[in-house]
């Protein structure tokens, strides 16, 4: 049971890599476990539940080792959240230049689920921190290969959002227990920000001053400027990645889908990042000159929503595009080559997709 | 003692809205109170401060009314914090389309301070809040003259942002008593949220389940698409607005400038909303081709950072383009024919300055 369906696009085989088709991504507004996007950085391990434990240290007076037994001891609570991998949408990169060693996901590195677990600030809470505290780290049992010695994945969120109602300690995905895929027994889930901080397979949690050094916090998950080269670059002025931007991506009609003129339905995702909501899909076939409003589906403040407009097309080559809107009036760059980098990360251009109508 | 600077640009003489020129803006971090923006709905309001009392009401179980001793026995914070009008910047609006009714800001709507009060998730927790409480709405002591009879200006935040540790009742700016144009002698100062929720000339707090009933909260200061008219709109179907997003002007050189060719220094703010920060300013001669990074002030959480780049031109007309981003890795719009609205609120496209050299 690795809770992964054989149509999944596999875009790595080793670690696994893999997202959904876009027709299947928006077939439901809760992405079932088979389908939910999977993004690896090492082999999956194997955990023994009941060998398993939980540490919880660093600046705290308390430290604590947790068994799946204690931990469901704290209140359970519900989420329905949104992960997506900075490196969503990274094929449209890939057409202005290349962008080397990076997995190259289209734009269904997304999904949607029901998490439910322990409040990460109830667990701090338990442990009680000290007042120097000012980042929650998070490491995984599996093992990365790279460089000298394997580690585990790593990274860690600023103690403001650790303490927000949304973060969990989720034990079960969709009313079921964490697919060995999506890190059973125990992951954190952090609403709002890149995939990457909702660390899979959790070993422990280290309350500290600072954001973790792990190699994918210190290093990798970092933007730069279209103008920074890999070769060149300072990695310690890169932006460190954490909280998502608003996005949104076109994923139906397929890309050079041929259609009967008339009227056509257009249907994609959007989400906002941190706690901020998708307000409105504005959606264009004249290249952003008039916009139509797009319907949306719900949508909970950590959730994406689905949208569907109808559009009208003549005959002939058309373009359809799309912008979202969060609750703080961001919306998306037009072009994608002005958002060019050389990790491929955020990518929320507008999407664009050409079609023909016959 | 109004507060105001008789060099101020005025926009509107009754009620007074006015906004310092550019080159004064940027002269330092902290906004002197004299130089500071001033956006009133009302005449201000005379408040005697020996008689004055805030009442906090509505889904608490202890209302209050505080005696500005009293506020004084809540524990003291500071916190330097950018306000902006939602209408900064519309100004680039008018020369789409016509914005009516509104006031023509310039970039200016912006400014810094220090502000020190009690914080208001303190005041909400000595009145005991009740769990159905969703929002926390502020009125105003001003009369605003709309309708068949005058009200005192509103709005509401979200409570998950009223307990937030930024969010204050400010007595003081600048580490002197509040100017009466900026709200003696208390106001909210929301961090990252549009100017209008920082109420002023404070009267009175209400906890309730739904945002503020208010005209300020409930009809204007709503986003609507580029498609939307004023005579036609829903209000009910506009955003409405809260949270600041990215932004950024170039204050100089001016535009228009006729400048030597050669080195040339250009400079502004760059500003996020909610607790995101600003984390690179670019700026580009060459409208969004290639880009130079600019340097940055210091900049707390929730404060503006101003920039500075050196730019080399070679004789004749130029363009002067720039964009910010903030720590979700959001970025400014390219064009702001695609953002403009009929209330003209919330332009963060790319600033542009035309000059020449010689």
């Amino acid at each position: 049971m690795t809770g992964k369906h054989p149509d999944l696009i596999v875009q790595q085989q080793e670690p696994f890599n893999a997202e959904p088709p876009s027709e299947r991504l928006i077939a439901s507004d809760v992405t079932p476990n088979e389908w939910f996007f999977v993004r690896n950085h090492a082999p999956v391990p194997t955990v023994d539940p009941h060998g398993y434990r939980l540490t919880v240290g660093g600046l705290v007076e308390k430290p604590l080792h947790l068994s799946l037994e204690a931990l469901s001891q704290f209140p359970k609570f519900t989420v329905v959240a949104t992960l997506a991998c900075a490196g969503n949408r990274r094929e449209d990169f890939l057409n202005v230049k290349p962008v080397l060693g990076e997995v190259p996901w289209g734009a269904q590195a997304i999904s949607n689920a029901v998490w439910a677990g322990a409040r990460l600030a109830d667990v701090l809470s338990a442990a009680r921190i000290q007042p120097q505290a000012g980042h929650v780290a998070f490491l995984g049992l599996d093992q990365v290969q790279q460089g000298a010695q394997p580690f585990g994945f790593g990274g860690s969120i600023p103690l403001r959002k650790a303490l927000c109602e949304e973060v969990l300690l989720a034990y079960e995905m969709n009313g079921a227990a964490l697919p060995p895929a999506h890190g059973f027994p125990l992951r954190a889930v952090v609403p709002g920000y890149i995939g990457a901080r909702s660390v899979k397979w959790l070993k422990n949690i280290v309350v500290q001053a600072e954001p973790s050094d792990n190699y994918y916090q210190a290093h990798a998950y970092k933007l730069f400027a279209p103008h920074i080269e890999a070769a060149t670059a300072d990695w310690g002025r890169g932006l460190m990645l954490g909280e998502l931007q608003v996005n949104s991506a076109i994923c139906s009609p397929a890309p050079g889908a041929t259609v009967r003129s008339g009227p056509l339905d257009v249907r994609g995702y959007a989400m906002a990042g941190g706690d901020r909501r998708v307000e409105r899909v504005d959606v264009s076939v004249d290249g952003g000159r008039t916009w139509l409003d797009a319907e949306l589906s719900g949508g909970g403040a950590f959730a994406w929503r689905l949208w569907r407009a109808t559009v009208t097309l003549q005959p002939g080559s058309h373009e359809l595009s799309a912008r979202a809107w969060d609750s703080a009036a961001h919306t998306q760059p037009e072009d994608v080559e002005k958002l060019w980098n050389f990790k491929g990360y955020m990518n929320n251009a507008w999407p664009r997709v050409h079609i023909k109508a016959r």
